[in-house]
């Protein structure tokens, strides 16, 4: 039995190397430890050949980052909580698949690069002990926005997709600063650029972006493919010259613009990056982070 | 009829000739406009010899500015709101007269003297009409809230006076935070001044002080007279050299102290009030702010 051990020896006896590299600014509030955990729960299950349910998935991936439940899935997922106490059936599904909808982009504003003050699990724990209104919140007000929500998505509804994200970015942080003692994510780069998008909004006349802000201070830009122009005009406006928009054409805001919003911002952003919805982790044949001696290498990502 | 008209005209047809001069910034959320329509209303009533109590003179006061119906009073008031749907019967009420606990100060941190974006007054009806979460804190966290101050001052107990204090001042902006669109009157040097006040708590390993921030970025930080010495220690460490504290004496503060969240602040404050609670509008008859020839003049205030 000894030797049939040797010459066979189980899978799951192995010690695994792993090797993880990260395109995103990692502890700045970016979900950049989601995206890890949720390729790396993905990857692992390729290797031993698993159940690719994502839900299945989901549920492991959230032991690692709670919010790498939702990267699992790919397109447009919503975070369910459950009913237990201990947050156990707690799970991610996907609302829609990204070809539903799949104009949807986002530009993510690096304002800072620096680790966040306060992670961002010890701080929901902190709001959920202290705040006195975050029961309202949770009880009250997420419940119809999130039905609200899921509707704006079936519907292709940008305007009240919009709306709902700028008001729950804005919640979320209200109820942080109920905190005792109190959590700040947002600075003053990040209220200027809130500002920023309402008076693009503004001059635009329509909803054609909106904000939200997570565990940190840095913004993320939705916007439709559509509506592009007016998006990159700001960029272009306030971040010329900024690392990500080397690419991006056309000209700058006309002269309604408040000039002295854009002010007001200057050389708080370090970094754009540009993306959109699209499909949860990929396995990549042709580009291992392992060399052929067992070494971490860096792949262009 | 006509001649004794002339000859014994009646006094309220004779116009006024007001001049006003005030001590504080102005517009910059620092109930400025309380203390000036607090002194007109104080400083009318005198000359027309009209009844001085307090609460009726606190109804018209309010007219001019709401706070200023608690300025009418000295010591420590309470802002009741009333039951009537305009706020016709909302009005100011002494919880303690000065006398009661005569030893609390405040130092007022002027961090800027810019006007407010957005006024006091407009922006309440903003969050009264669109924040989720203010029908919460109106409805069961002030009241509560009250009463537990209105203890906390016939007691002259501080701790409950601070704890409260600073969780309101939070909880007001988080409000105005989940407004639409929000309304931001926090600034990173306000973040930062707050937490300087939770680090001087910590390091004296008890509540000496207290911040609160109202529609503005200047703290007010009050504290016991038998704690000055804290309190003069984190000032003179953070803001040497800055106007209003040129008499402020004794050392810095020790080695326990975080230095990064003093230099978060530095170069913020522009000037320094150090005050404590005091009585009323007084009549100063020895200081008239119109000369002989009925022209205005300064006096030093």
């Amino acid at each position: 039995m000894e030797s049939a051990d040797l010459s066979l020896p189980k899978l799951s006896h192995w010690p695994l190397h792993i090797v993880s590299e990260n395109n995103f600014p990692t502890a700045a509030g970016l979900a950049s430890s989601a995206a890890g955990f949720a390729a790396l729960v993905r990857a692992i299950a390729d290797l031993y050949v698993l159940p690719h349910d994502p839900s299945f998935l989901s549920r492991i991936a959230r032991q690692g980052s709670g919010s790498a439940c939702r990267s699992m899935f790919g397109g447009y997922v919503s975070w369910e909580m459950g009913v237990e106490e201990d947050g156990s059936d707690s799970l991610a599904q996907q609302v829609a698949p990204a070809s539903h909808w799949p104009e949807m982009r986002a530009a993510i504003l690096v304002v800072s690069a620096a680790k966040k003050g306060v992670s961002s699990t010890a701080g929901m724990q902190a709001t959920v002990a202290t705040s006195e209104l975050f029961s309202q919140r949770a009880a009250h007000v997420v419940p119809l926005r999130v039905t609200r929500m899921k509707a704006a998505i079936r519907e292709r509804d940008f305007a009240t997709f919009a709306e709902i994200t700028m008001k729950d970015s804005n919640q979320f942080h209200a109820v942080c600063l109920d905190t005792s003692p109190p959590i700040f994510y947002l600075n003053d780069i990040s209220r200027g650029l809130i500002r920023l998008v309402e008076e693009l909004n503004r001059v635009a006349g329509k909803l054609v972006a909106a904000y939200t802000f997570d565990a940190g201070p840095n913004a993320v830009i939705y916007y439709l493919e559509d509506n592009k122009e007016w998006v990159m005009a700001l960029l272009k406006t306030c971040f010329e010259g900024v690392p990500g928009l080397e690419d991006v054409q056309g000209k700058g805001l006309g002269e309604e613009f408040n000039i002295w919003l854009v002010k007001a911002v200057f050389g708080g952003v370090s970094r754009v990056i540009l993306t959109g919805v699209g499909d949860g982790p990929e396995k990549v044949e042709d580009k291992s982070l392992i060399d052929e001696f067992g070494n971490p290498k860096s792949v262009a990502l």
